[in-house]
């Protein structure tokens, strides 16, 4: 029962730690996103999607405000619950523009920290995975 | 052209290095795991799912040995494309015992070496993931 609820634990903490990730995305401000992003980004975290990777907070951020330029008033929603297990998460997610018409679904996967606070990597696939 | 040419090829690259990891999995005789594993696998990698996580190679091994003895005669076997960029890639998979019923879907999230030829960590997720 123990082990369950702190498995139930973890999942909630890391819920919420994706959450305020997301909230990075969706937050209009640069500013505001820099605060943010700062309380949830490992040092040396790393981002990577299928546009670009970055080693550092300021790429991530100039990345995220080339895509506010490009979708003015775009959200992150998160779409799945998070799934983890060994410190290790996947959730799906979809950008939302303003005009309220969805791009393609992605799907993120996640390293944390060692204290599940912070995010070390994310990694993230754009679109449905087609069969083969 | 050449652009695409290359992305291609690295996607062709990594879906033979995939399907050659899915053959360990599926290979029953212990001692041919061991060489065919040799050959994919990257020093220090790290495999990672729900039930285990494992940094070395024997520990890998010991793992699939038991998934053996419990399903004997399981495959695995790739059930999507493999969607790759930045040296990291996405595949469904599925875990098929031999009297044919499938045991249920996963995704694994894997990082290559530099040069694409081993797997430098598999993270594995098990079943679809539900919407929030």
């Amino acid at each position: 029962m123990e082990d369950a609820n702190a498995a139930r634990d973890t999942e909630s903490n890391t819920e919420k730690l994706i959450d305020r990730y997301c909230a990075v995305w969706s937050q209009p401000d640069a500013a505001e996103r820099e605060r943010l992003l700062g309380e949830v980004w490992a040092e040396r975290a790393t981002y990577t999607d299928p546009t670009v990777h970055t080693d550092t907070p300021q790429a991530l951020l100039a990345h995220i405000a080339g895509v506010h330029a490009q979708y003015p008033g775009m959200r992150v929603e998160r779409t799945s619950r998070v799934d983890c297990h060994h410190g290790l998460a996947r959730f799906h997610w979809r950008a939302v523009p303003a005009d309220g018409v969805s791009l393609p679904e992605g799907v993120d996967f996640v390293r944390l920290s060692a204290d599940g606070e912070r995010l070390l990597s994310v990694a993230g696939f754009f679109g449905p995975l087609s069969r083969r």
